[in-house]
């Protein structure tokens, strides 16, 4: 069993859920406002400090653990559907794992949907790491970092770049990575009675809204199910064993595999959704932030 | 006029005003997240780092200016009416305050309202001032520093540890502190134009949602217009020209000067509640946190 420390996770998602269920005309302001609770399950980072910056003219967070080298840059793309979430939400996340690292964070506020619908989210980290090149930092010095939709859009970007023929980041960190837009896991209908924040009506509504039925489910950007993942830098995978969306992280672990992509993947034993948000919290979400960066410091260049 | 940067706050609390009167059976919970936007107009103070801590058995967030003496303490009381904001909202404001006084701070998840009536709200501030003398701070090295209800908070803080007879803080700060709880100010009227956020029936239902019919609204701990003010340190008070809680601000520096407190009371021309808030973004937010800081620093023990 989890520990107590971890059912903090659990409970957050499982209050949104029961709000957003009970009003389903709520807004679209008063749903970002509800995500915005994603900080609190992580704690503040000690030795970081912040700043806001742009890149590629997309505005982000800056996470600058005191020791960290600067040089090395986590491309860090926030989950909530491309629909919700921010920098904000995700801050001290994206910081924790900087630290575990030896790096630094940009955690961009990408366009989100409606208002900019799918590709904008991907052409905006796509432009973030451009941006990133032309300041001088090293390609083999950077990763792209998400979770949830951000965890599909750390993936896409790279794909994005390869067919713009740019030089690769070294790494993907891909954590309960949300990718599927037709929604046909089997963990969709084999853990409807583990998960705690997904039901199928809220991601049914996350892909219209990301979507704005101007990109196909099955586009192969929006969908990795179906792209081709070939070529791409050494991917760290990880899913919750408990939550609905699991295996859009086993699936997407299996094609990068077959692609000859270096894969790593791993099954959070009795987690929810994008579990490392425990970080600083329970040792369930420090270890799992442990094993990021024990993965990913290596594979930065020096 | 204030520069466009400065609109940013002024346009956040029209766009509360507006969801909130839009929505007038609002429940606590989607209350709290629209006050937990507070945070935006501040942009992330560069050179600070986080911690969680408890200091008298209540959570904080501990800002740490990278230069800063950790012997001075700000222990910051965050707005909100006692029943809505909290250290999250308030973080970055209180960092850049620490960072222009060379002090760190301490921004206090104190109890809220309705679930914990006044005066749970002071309480707490008074057993975390305890706790940090017993962890060793000099009263000399700290200051209470506060906004809205948290710069009332801030003031009767002080005045409940001298009722105490408990060493008292070298200074406060009470920046747009609201506390009349008759809503009385001419301000109330005379200002009802130029105001952004507040208007009387959301402050009839903050009142209700802190006292909760247990205190009177001409109780001298929850109304300091009926406190005795005599022999608390100096105090630093400010209002924007243009909010309707303007005359709490102005009458409480009267009353303070009247009972022989030094008091230092300054009006942020064509500015709207706590404008403080637009630190890093707007040069007037700038100024009015490099003000505190030049009154502040030379007050707190070396």
């Amino acid at each position: 069993m989890p520990g107590k420390d971890a059912e903090f996770l659990a409970e957050l998602y499982r209050s949104w859920n029961r709000r957003i269920n009970a009003n389903p005309e709520m807004d679209i302001d008063t749903q970002r406002d509800v995500f915005e609770e994603w900080h609190l399950p992580t704690r503040e980072p000690t030795g970081v400090t912040y700043d806001e910056v742009t890149a590629g003219g997309v505005p982000a967070i800056r996470c600058l653990p005191v020791d960290a080298d600067t040089g090395r840059v986590l491309l860090f793309l926030h989950g909530g559907g491309g629909v919700v979430g921010s920098a904000h939400t995700h801050r001290k996340l994206a910081a924790h794992i900087a630290k575990a690292t030896g790096a630094t964070a940009l955690v961009l506020d990408y366009r989100l949907g409606p208002e900019s619908p799918f590709p904008a989210q991907v052409e905006d980290a796509v432009a973030a790491y451009r941006g990133l090149l032309e300041q001088g930092y090293a390609p083999n010095r950077i990763a792209t970092v998400g979770d949830s939709a951000g965890g599909a859009f750390a993936i896409s970007t790279v794909v994005s770049l390869r067919e713009q023929g740019v030089q690769l980041p070294a790494a993907i960190v891909s954590m309960s990575p949300y990718t599927d837009m037709e929604l046909s896991g089997d963990a969709m209908v084999d853990n409807a009675e583990t998960e705690a924040l997904v039901d199928r009506p809220l991601m049914e509504n996350m892909v219209l809204a990301l979507l704005v039925g101007q990109t196909e489910v099955t586009d192969p950007l929006a969908n990795l199910l179906y792209a081709d993942l070939s070529g791409l830098p050494p991917i760290f995978i990880t899913a919750g064993e408990l939550e609905m969306l699991r295996d859009d992280g086993t699936r997407l672990a299996e094609l990068a595999g077959e692609a000859g992509v270096d894969v790593t993947f791993e099954i959070g034993k009795e987690m929810q959704h994008v579990y490392q948000f425990l970080a600083g919290r329970a040792v369930e979400g420090d270890e799992a932030v442990e094993r990021i960066g024990a993965w990913l410091g290596p594979r930065l260049g020096p």
